[in-house]
């Protein structure tokens, strides 16, 4: 712990003992955050050192006290007024992943308080705030205590992070983007957890991406991420697990922002798509047992396979639709915009792909179709920058479909009529036709909780 | 080579290569030492890529381009026009090392000319800079005009690097010192050679020093900097030879800043210490080993030895110490200083150590002593502070020698009676007594030319 009386740490010594592979111990761990949240160490020793904690990699001792340190920078959440367990969901960023404005009303539905930060669209992955950010007069940012209300209210609520909430992260997260030190295991958990934790949730549900839309491509080190991100959580006495889900193709039918909105309320509405239109049921089931997962840690049902029932009977019966259009409102957006969504939405470019190979789709680059998405103007290419509601692409043919030439592939929703061919050339790039179906793909995968996240590190030491 | 039409770079890609351990071509190290020295690649990017190069290494290649890039950063001195054979001598740092005040003129005056860019105190190294200045009215910031005149008529000049030469060391340079990524061989010796080759230098001897008082401690790591040092040069098409030299306690009898220069002034008078003062025999010895391999570099002597000898004469028959006199003035110094140095000598307080123990005075820490020097007020903890000129130790015994305690050992100058504790206990710290003598160390060791270079580089590759 921190010793008042301890000699003063200089960072050119923390830097130089990361670089030589020594541990940092917790005290100057916490020199590191409190530096970085404060701006007192330059911007170059911080990125030496990030580069230096990429290379050398972090020891499970390092990676929770820079998760504690790093939560610990800057103001916090309490829920213990909400009179709730509160739990949340955090996905490490898909395509087409819309799961969250399913399972905010799900287990807010079935007795939970859910707390949501979120974040916005970077790089191939999309964004939920630019997604919410779609429905006219919808507000991201709010006070904690305006985020409390709408809790109070409506048992959920999604809000941008505040200036004030884990200032570490900010600083280090927007180094890492230009130094090329983004994918450390370590540096990910970190970055993640501290705003979950500063968020003060009793319960974490983690759905860790793999496949080819994964942020991490390779299964061992998303494996890894997830057993560390349960071990940390719990660490810090969070409640936590981390499904490894499929993202080997994008989560139901459509990405974009307002598509991807009326997507989520269709399915609370109990509409699905019609058989041309594409199939969404990986979208319901995964955020079903999502929302189960949810249930159960927080105290609701006695298994996550009884959280599903609930969830699943909120569903049905509108209780959760109910919830997401009351909490949009007392988020000051127009939830009237659902009720005719196609006059809405407004793009300003419309094409249909067809198909152009007969056979079954085998193989989807999904990061590839997340930069098309973004292409279309629904993502950004530099932090800041505006996105457009109405883009994105509706895919009309999933993996393991068989598609016949020429009939319709998808629908791309572009800015303007410029924006309608690198998604297109990107699409066709990224499809792989064959005469025989795919492997089939499990939605859910391997499941780490405390026990066997444990188990996973110390088999599986890096 | 660089391609107008080849794509742009981006620098996220080359830190990203650097990081995984891909060496970077010629092209896309030009532009890392372009983007520095114009300031259009932000210095965080800067810094993750140093170090990612201190973790990675740098291949051979790389290195020379690195060296060649930096060269070619800013403007170069032509010494074509000098007429004769332009040779320097430059030192890896070291404690009382002030050969530079013997070797410009020793060289000089044997028909080379020396055109010498030297450096400031850092760390626990002395600088030559802030040695000459501690004579009145010398000027070490000249423009290259200045510097083409002064040899023209002295032989030598001793300058400091001018604003626009070699921009992408100052950058890098400055970079390094504040995050850890000082010691590797292929930074070290592109930054050193960048600034050398830059001077226009047609021959080229390296002072690379070993033992307790080194930058560099383990042996194996000076002689592969040494060796890399000969063949990058030589590569570059300039003569070049590197002698690995103990520094296993300071140089001579003084190190600070003006008791330097009263030193070798009065070597070059033909005076030497008294048995009492110390015994600066390896000064004289190294400064004349150096000199001759400069004269032999430079085509004039067949050997260096015979280049020792013509040293030797030019030092006894006072050549020497008129040039050195005629460059001082010619700088606009007051060399009149050196007529009654005990006069001019004003240090803020004074203090003799007394030998505290009794025996063989067995092992100095030539890092540490350097540090206590600095303490006096004769070096800087920071780039830009001023030195004291006055401050500085004198060593009255050396390594090897016996001494009864109570019998002077050393004599402080500091900037004020505050400043002479800490250098007096760090002293204390410093020196090993013993009932038996050290065994001896060789004042030169390894020699590399081009070809035991390349044999060494051969068999050692890191």
């Amino acid at each position: 712990m921190a010793n008042s009386n301890a000699t003063p740490l200089h960072m050119i010594d923390l830097i130089l003992k990361k670089r030589d592979g020594v541990p940092l111990n917790e005290r100057e761990i916490g020199f590191v955050a409190a530096g970085a949240a404060a701006g007192t160490i330059p911007l170059e020793q911080l990125s030496a050192w990030l580069m230096a904690a990429w290379l050398r990699g972090l020891s499970l001792g390092e990676i929770r006290a820079l998760t504690l340190a790093m939560r610990d920078s800057g103001e916090k959440f309490s829920p213990a007024r909400l009179g709730k367990q509160a739990v949340d969901k955090h996905s490490t960023g898909g395509v087409g992943d819309k799961t969250s404005f399913l399972v905010a009303p799900l287990a807010a539905a079935c007795g939970v308080a859910v707390p949501m930060i979120s974040g916005r669209a970077l790089g191939h992955t999309g964004g939920t705030l630019d997604k919410l950010e779609s429905i006219p007069g919808f507000r991201t940012a709010m006070t904690l205590e305006e985020f409390e209300k709408v809790i109070k209210e409506c048992g959920a609520a999604i809000v941008s992070q505040t200036p004030k909430l884990v200032p570490a992260d900010r600083v280090l997260y927007a180094l890492r983007d230009c130094t090329g030190t983004v994918e450390s295991p370590g540096l990910i958990c970190a970055s993640i957890l501290s705003k979950k934790l500063a968020a003060g949730l009793n319960a974490l549900v983690l759905d860790v991406k793999t496949g080819s839309g994964a942020f991490l491509r390779k299964q061992e080190d998303s494996e890894y991420l997830a057993a560390l991100l349960v071990s940390t959580a719990e660490a810090a006495g969070t409640k936590t697990v981390a499904l490894l889900t499929d993202m080997s193709q994008p989560l139901g039918t459509t990405a974009g922002n307002f598509i991807e909105l009326v997507e989520a309320v269709d399915l609370m509405r109990g509409k699905r798509p019609t058989e041309s239109d594409g199939d969404n049921s990986d979208l319901r089931e995964l955020s079903l047992i999502l929302a189960g997962w949810m249930i159960h840690l927080g105290g609701q049902a006695s298994t996550p396979e009884a959280g599903y029932a609930r969830a699943d009977a909120a569903l049905a019966d509108g209780t959760a639709l109910r919830i997401f259009l009351a909490m949009i409102e007392a988020q000051g957006g127009d939830a009237s915009v659902f009720k005719t969504p196609k006059i809405f939405h407004r793009p300003g470019a419309t094409e249909v792909v067809k198909a152009w190979e007969r056979g079954f789709v085998a193989e989807m680059d999904t990061t590839a179709l997340g930069w098309a998405v973004q292409r279309t103007g629904a993502g950004r290419e530099n932090a800041g920058e505006p996105v457009d509601p109405h883009a994105g692409i509706v895919f009309h043919a999933r993996r393991g479909a068989w598609v016949e030439k020429g009939r319709p592939f998808a629908t791309i929703y572009a800015t303007n009529d410029e924006l309608l061919a690198e998604p297109i050339a990107i699409l066709k790039q990224a499809i792989r036709f064959s005469g025989n179906p795919p492997n089939q793909v499990e939605l859910v995968g391997k499941i780490f909780t405390r026990d066997s996240a444990e188990n996973y590190l110390h088999d599986h030491v890096r």
